[in-house]
């Protein structure tokens, strides 16, 4: 018998039909022993509806009356969820964030849980109820609804989790998990039975988009053992653990992460001062763009070469910020670059093991792709390339890291 | 400078659009320098999805998850109502029931109010905020969130009036206010600059649904002074007060309300015995039958006649209740007759005017419609007639008793 806290989101529970099996699922844990606190999401598409509804009557919402309406969205599911429980014979009960109380900062659309009161949550399930939480949502000192910004159900749950000491937290997607990379990209593409909290991170950042960061961090925090699994199909999903997997042969890679759509700024022929990378990265950053990859090396000539990346969306202008830099600083071409990706690997294993960088460049020598460059970390390897070579280089990594599945072949198509 | 709160229904707010026109209003009053709060229901359509979806997850939904969702309706009124006002320069503030905090017993989806704290909402005035509260809301004492059954944003403007001894309380709807009639029936029905509540209870009772009846008694008991007026409309609609209005020149009647959808059921030939009346009424409203009128009379043979009338939809079960009794009985017929309509003279003024009754009866009698049933009160006679008749009985009386608007003639159709 197990307490766990399980969230779906709002393609899980989209539909009428969809939310009855939610309820199934929920109800089977139940039947196996297991203790349940659910934590859902808006129905999908219902979050849109009322943002346009409140676009109707403003430009610009004003942020406490929005997260009162966007709020309703997951008051409605719990509710819903909870009367397709109790038809099942299982018992619950539902609760928005303010009954909980998920106690958060005043910080409107997009605040930051403080403290979580779990004695009316472990007092329901001393009565044998499922509890059902809304996710996404709070309060402040002063009793204002607030919410947690998108996508903060994933939060909600790990931090009820870590709240209520559970012993997992399941997020419910519409994936099975995580994989060594995009089985849209790499077809063996193999699902990870674990990956650590770090792993996690830095997928989850480089771009495999099924879990939050943010409540990844939270969980790894709070050392909440968080899985990540299908509403629609059968599995045991991924677990992302405190601890490496030491079962596993080759422990070095956990998989192969790329960001498509980045661009990159090289700004040649800075001299070499002290501050004179802050003077370069400086205004961008304040300008409100995300820099991602930076790298510095010294020429010959005593100058310098910066080179960064940013969303390419983005890259207009902040080329235009760094042609002024570049005027004042009386020097140095800007060039921009928007034809380039972004390619890791990422492992706590590589910690531990040598070569894995050479085996990685070797990989890519061998389908002759160059590199434009490359930064490490203790547990990532990430280069920059030509957009082109993209699925190229993914596939000829993943291979050369033993990363595919051995039971792809056997699989019907 | 007064203090008001004002109440906006379903179709009030139905839109984007209709929202904006309730802020425009509702501005209006604040640059004459008024205090407002304003208690809105659900958009219109709103509550009817959500009890569909509702529905479509089990036949009975849970009374206390029904509330839960049906809630939200209000809810994503109060937001989009502030951001309207607010984008008006109207600093406005929105609460649902749990906020302000309006307490109610625990009976989910009838919930009736306790108490209300004024402390929150008193502050929020004071800050100079119009205050947004969704109606038909509370939470219970272990903040469960109640519902008070439809139509209960009226009761909660009324509540939250008395509560924060208000000047005014307003009711805003789709009609101008109340009237001598329905203006569908008699042409020159004129509209009522006041009635008295106890009028306005036996008009709303008999089918002039502008207000619900227990946001009357409500208002009543704690002398809310209540208006009805239009949203679509100018106009200052009908005060219901607590005095009668000495300044008409024929206070006797205040109106002609009419029922269309009763039947009659008699019960003849029971004998003339001490607790024979709840024999034959007992089961039928035991059975959650409603029963309106009541008439007894003696037989000269020793035995009694006693009739009734209920809904039309609930007569034939009525009817088959009374066969049983009547054969345990052992005696007496039981006759259902359901082409009849019940026609009512309401007015205050007619406890100190004699002659009221004979003036209605031989209105009727000028036109050959003949009486079935008769029943008196302080303030109303009802009289049962043959359904047909009804138009033709309605406008008989309203000209007898001079209720036209002399002014509609000069009106343009």
């Amino acid at each position: 018998m197990a307490l766990i806290v399980q969230k779906y989101g709002g393609t899980s529970v989209g539909t009428a039909e969809r939310i009855k099996a939610v309820a199934d699922k929920v109800a089977g844990f139940r039947n196996n022993g297991d203790d349940v606190v659910v934590v859902v999401s808006a129905m999908s598409g219902e979050t849109n509806r009322l943002a346009e509804l409140a676009h109707s009557i403003m430009e610009r919402p004003i942020p406490r009356e929005m997260d009162v309406l966007l709020s309703t969205g997951e008051q409605v599911t719990i509710a819903l969820l909870s009367m397709a429980l109790e038809k099942r014979g299982c018992s619950a009960r539902s609760f928005t964030g303010g009954q909980v109380r998920i106690l958060t900062d005043g910080t409107h659309t997009k605040a930051r849980i403080r403290d979580i009161d779990s004695a009316r949550i472990h007092a329901q399930i001393e009565l044998g109820n499922v509890v059902v939480v809304a996710g996404f949502q709070g309060v402040d000192d002063n009793s204002n609804i607030t919410t947690l910004g998108r996508g903060g159900s994933d939060t909600t749950a790990v931090a009820l989790a870590a709240a209520l000491e559970a012993d997992e937290c399941q997020i419910y997607t519409d994936v099975k998990g995580v994989y060594t990379t995009d089985p849209r990209v790499v077809k063996d593409a193999k699902l990870l039975n674990s990956v650590t909290f770090e792993e996690m991170l830095e997928l989850a950042s480089l771009g495999a988009k099924v879990l939050q960061i943010r409540a990844v961090e939270f969980a790894g925090k709070y050392k909440v053992p968080l899985r990540v699994l299908s509403s629609f199909e059968e599995g045991d999903g991924t677990l992302i653990s405190l601890e490496e997997d030491t079962k596993m042969e080759d422990p070095a890679i956990a998989g192969v992460a790329f960001q498509r759509d980045e661009a990159k700024l090289t700004v040649s022929g800075v001299p070499d001062l002290p501050g004179i990378a802050y003077k370069v990265i400086g205004p961008v950053s304040e300008s409100g763009i995300e820099v991602d990859v930076i790298v510095q090396n010294a020429a010959a000539d005593g100058t310098n070469d910066i080179t960064f990346t940013v969303k390419r969306g983005e890259s207009d202008k902040a080329k235009e910020i760094l042609d002024e830099v570049a005027d004042s600083l009386g020097t140095a071409e800007v060039i921009l670059d928007k034809k380039i990706c972004k390619v890791s690997i990422v492992g706590v294993g590589m910690r531990s093991h040598a070569g894995i960088a050479s085996r990685m460049f070797k990989a890519l020598a061998d389908e002759g792709i160059n590199i434009q460059l490359i930064t490490t970390s203790e547990i990532k390897i990430s280069i920059v390339i030509e957009e082109k070579y993209l699925e190229l280089a993914v596939r000829a990594l993943h291979s050369a890291f033993d990363l595919g599945d051995p039971d792809y072949e056997k699989k019907p198509e």
